[in-house]
Parts: C-alpha cells; sequence; structure tokens
C-alpha cells in the first residue's frame, strides 16, 4: 500500500497548463510528493487521466489520482494571493522575478502567513503564454547552461519543489541564514500588513472593470492597444494589492463610470454632443 | 542542429551504475546538459545504446553519444580526487554527509583548485551497494518528504547537477556575501528594467492629479476621509513607479477629467443637472 502523501504545503498547488504527455504529469507528481507537495492542478490536459500518467507517478499514483482537471487558468488559480508563473527569461515587458531559491523561500514564508499559492508550470513546446503570466505576481527562471535551456516539465517542477521542501526545511531548522532573512520588502508586507491579500479572482475582476473603464473613458483604443493592459496588469502585480486596495480602486472605477461617456465641449459651447 | 553542451565542468563525471531504463540514461542526460555538465559516465547499464534514451534525452543526444560505457565503477572513478555517492540516509556506518547545496559547492570549488570529480548513482531500484558507497569521500542525501523518499534516478541527477551550476554561478557573480544577496527581488528589478524609475516629484504629481480627480468623481469627500489618500500612497510606494506607469496613469486621470463632474440621471432623465 502506498503511504500517503505528507501535509507540508497545503496551501500551495502545482499548477499544469495543457501537458502535452501523460508520463509528464505522472514524473511531475512523483516529484512533488518526493518533496512534501501534493496538490495537483491540470489545466486541458491533453492526455488524462492516462496509465502512462499513474505508471511514471509510481508511489505518486495518489497525487495523480486526486488532481484536479479545469477548464482555464483562471479557474486553477481561484482564491490564489500568490501566483509564480516559470518563465524562460527574456520577455519583451520585463516582470519581477526570482530565482528558485528565492521562490522555494517567498512560498514557505507565504505560506507561513495563510496565504494561497499556485507555483504554474507552461506547455512542454511553448511554455506559458504572455496573457498567462500577466497573471502571475513573479516570474520564475530556473538558470541553466547556455547550450541548452530548455528543461523537461517534471525536471522543472522537481528543482522548485526541492527548492520549497528546503526553504521549509531551513524555516524548521531555524538556520535561518542573512540570504533568508534578507528580503525586507516582503517580510514587512507578510509580517505587518493589516489587510489580507487580494484573490487572483478578485483581482482579475478589478482588472476587467479597470479595462472597460479605460474604453469608456477614450483613454485605451482596443484597435491600438500600445502594451497598456499589459503594463498595467504588471504594475498592479507588482504591488501585490490587498483586499481594501481593490475595493477603493472598483469604487473610485465606477464612480468614474457614472460619469458616462466623455462629452467634449459640453461646457466651452453649452451643447450636448451626439 | 544542436548547440554543443557548454563546458563550465570538464573535470565533473556523473556515473550512472547498471541503470535499468535507458529513458532514464536520456533524462538524465538531457538534466546534464540544462545544466552545463557533458562528462557521462554509465557502468554496465542494462540497455544501451537504446533508442528511448536518445529520445528522452531530446537536444542532448551528443551527451548520451559521447557516454562512456565501462565494466566496473573502478575504472568510471579512475583518476578522480573527489568522489561523491548519493545515498539514503539510514546507512549502518555513518559517513560524512553532504546536502546538494553544500555538494554543489564542494565541486565547484574543487574544480577550481584542479581536483577530477565523479557523482555517483545507483541502480534506480536499490540504489549504491556497501562496497560503492565505501568508496565515496561523501555521501550526498537529497532531503525529501517522509510519505515517499525515493526519487526518480534522472530527478536526482537533475537535483545535483542543479545545484552544481547555482554553486558555479554564485562564485562567477561573486554574489556570496549577504550584503550584495541582500535586496534580491529589488535588485534584479532594478536590473532588467526597461523603463526608468519616477522621480519622486513625478509621483507627488501623480498624488496630487489623483487627489483631485477622486474629490472631482465624488469618491473622495475631503471632509470625511477615511484614510483613502494613505492607503493610495501606501499602495503606489510599495513598488517603485517607473515613467512610463505615471504617465500611464495621469493620462488615465486626465481623461476621467474631461468627463466633467458627475452627472447623475443625465441619461435616465434627459435633462442636464446644474
Amino acid at each position: 500500500m502506498q503511504k500517503s502523501a505528507d501535509n507540508l504545503f497545503p496551501s500551495v498547488r502545482i499548477v499544469l497548463i495543457e501537458t502535452s504527455h501523460p508520463g509528464n504529469i505522472g514524473a511531475a507528481a512523483r516529484a512533488m510528493k518526493n518533496m512534501g507537495l501534493t496538490r495537483l492542478v491540470l489545466v486541458n490536459p491533453k492526455d488524462f487521466p492516462d496509465d502512462t500518467a499513474f505508471r511514471r507517478a509510481a508511489s505518486a499514483v495518489d497525487v495523480v489520482s486526486s488532481a484536479i482537471v479545469v477548464d482555464t487558468l483562471d479557474e486553477a488559480i481561484e482564491g490564489c494571493q500568490l501566483v509564480l508563473g516559470t518563465s524562460a527569461r527574456d520577455r519583451r515587458i520585463p516582470w519581477p522575478m526570482l530565482e528558485p531559491r528565492a521562490c522555494g523561500e517567498k512560498v514557505v514564508a507565504e505560506q507561513a502567513a495563510g496565504a494561497e499559492i499556485a507555483i504554474i508550470f507552461g506547455r512542454e513546446s511553448r511554455g506559458l503564454k504572455n496573457e498567462e503570466l500577466q497573471k502571475c505576481h513573479f516570474h520564475i527562471n530556473i538558470p541553466t547552461g547556455e547550450a541548452y535551456s530548455s528543461l523537461n516539465l517534471a525536471m522543472a517542477v522537481q528543482v522548485l519543489c526541492y527548492e520549497v521542501l528546503q526553504a521549509s526545511l531551513a524555516a524548521q531548522h531555524e538556520i535561518r541564514t542573512p540570504e533568508i532573512d534578507a528580503p525586507a520588502v516582503d517580510k514587512r508586507e507578510i509580517d505587518n500588513w493589516d489587510m489580507a491579500y487580494a484573490t487572483s479572482d478578485a483581482v482579475e475582476h478589478l482588472f476587467q472593470h479597470l479595462e472597460e473603464t479605460l474604453v469608456q473613458v477614450e483613454f485605451h483604443d482596443p484597435e491600438n492597444p500600445r502594451q497598456l493592459l499589459t503594463r498595467l496588469r504588471r504594475m498592479f502585480n507588482r504591488i501585490r494589492l490587498d483586499e481594501m486596495e481593490v475595493n477603493i480602486l472598483r469604487g473610485f472605477l465606477t464612480s468614474v463610470n457614472k460619469l458616462g461617456r466623455p462629452q467634449r465641449g459640453l461646457k466651452a459651447k453649452g451643447t450636448i454632443p451626439d
């Protein structure tokens, strides 16, 4: 009988998007369980369930069996307050980056502070799409040699789960070296904050509201987007909005919505444009 | 054409003993090349060469092709001055142990000092035999969760090669002091960012513009401020706004300003309030 998985990381879900090879799902599940992680979410897997996934999982069949299958990334990260996405380094618009070690430390610290966390892995062939990466607070880049930078999907899961367990063991054993204590800004956010972080779905609704409002006031032209929304997403994801801030921003947008569409020249000419 | 492998670790050989599944050989080769290692030695592999090994190697076929096949561990580690063997923790006779991170640092330091190094991985089923472990200077144990401690062979290769590359990068960039490591997130943001950070006066003008607009749309009542502006200042100051972001936000506010004051009921009643 298989030993049921540890429950070291109940707030951490591993999200695999549109995985092509079921063997990678099984190998990822094994890598997770080896490192004490259990919550696997699959977004539109190509072949699943599949015998290969169970075979490659070896004694992590329970992780595969309890995997949650959903249709969209939004469903996969619903309720998450920290969203991390694996990515190659060279994106056009730079995003806040974490190396794997810092990723492990951040996941452990934020779970301790009560956050719900997702780590997202993209397709074997093409990784994460830009719109998926833009839902992330941080991008994680696994350093590689120059000659061959494309890790197998399950290997990438292994490396990050390894770093999560490493950070957890370090925290447990109180061998918190200066490096681990270092990120002062993050620490302040975690320890002292007066509001819970907003969930990814609340932030997504804010973005939609913002986009509608930008169109309404004719600042944003969907025909000529100029990376406007990408830059705003990046900006707000850097901030990591709390619940109160989301409420404030939505209240402001609602007040703007009440003004209606631009009525240029209204005051100057005393006429009502159509 | 495949890019030939880096030559970051010319003195380090990865030794796999009596590997049963050729897929693991290929996956191990890929993991090695991803991390800049190239020298693979196979002791009595069960099925090799084999198509599965080449397929799983993906773009690390060169590492598989140049693998050296030998009959004994002694041949595999001939000429080595540092021999490291992966092992579960509970051996009868305790041996000097290294954790993966310390293993990476040791390999890098000893290569720099001119040593020839082998890292040995045992059989999928039973790992290394006692007489093999006794040829090692150190045993390496990869920490795991308690429920499932047996890593896939290629995953173990991935974790140790990852730590070797990490240690090498840290040594190269001389970022090993806590002082320099400290503001990790911010520093990375600064280094990679595509826009200059906004000046404090530009941000202050943005705050003033924001406040005026909040009053204009009647979301903010200066008589009853409710910490609104404090929260917005704190929110934007959590990140360092760049110039483009300030321009976008001011452009949006200007578009809102053009809407004029709230004109409630305008559309519903068809009248112009004063």
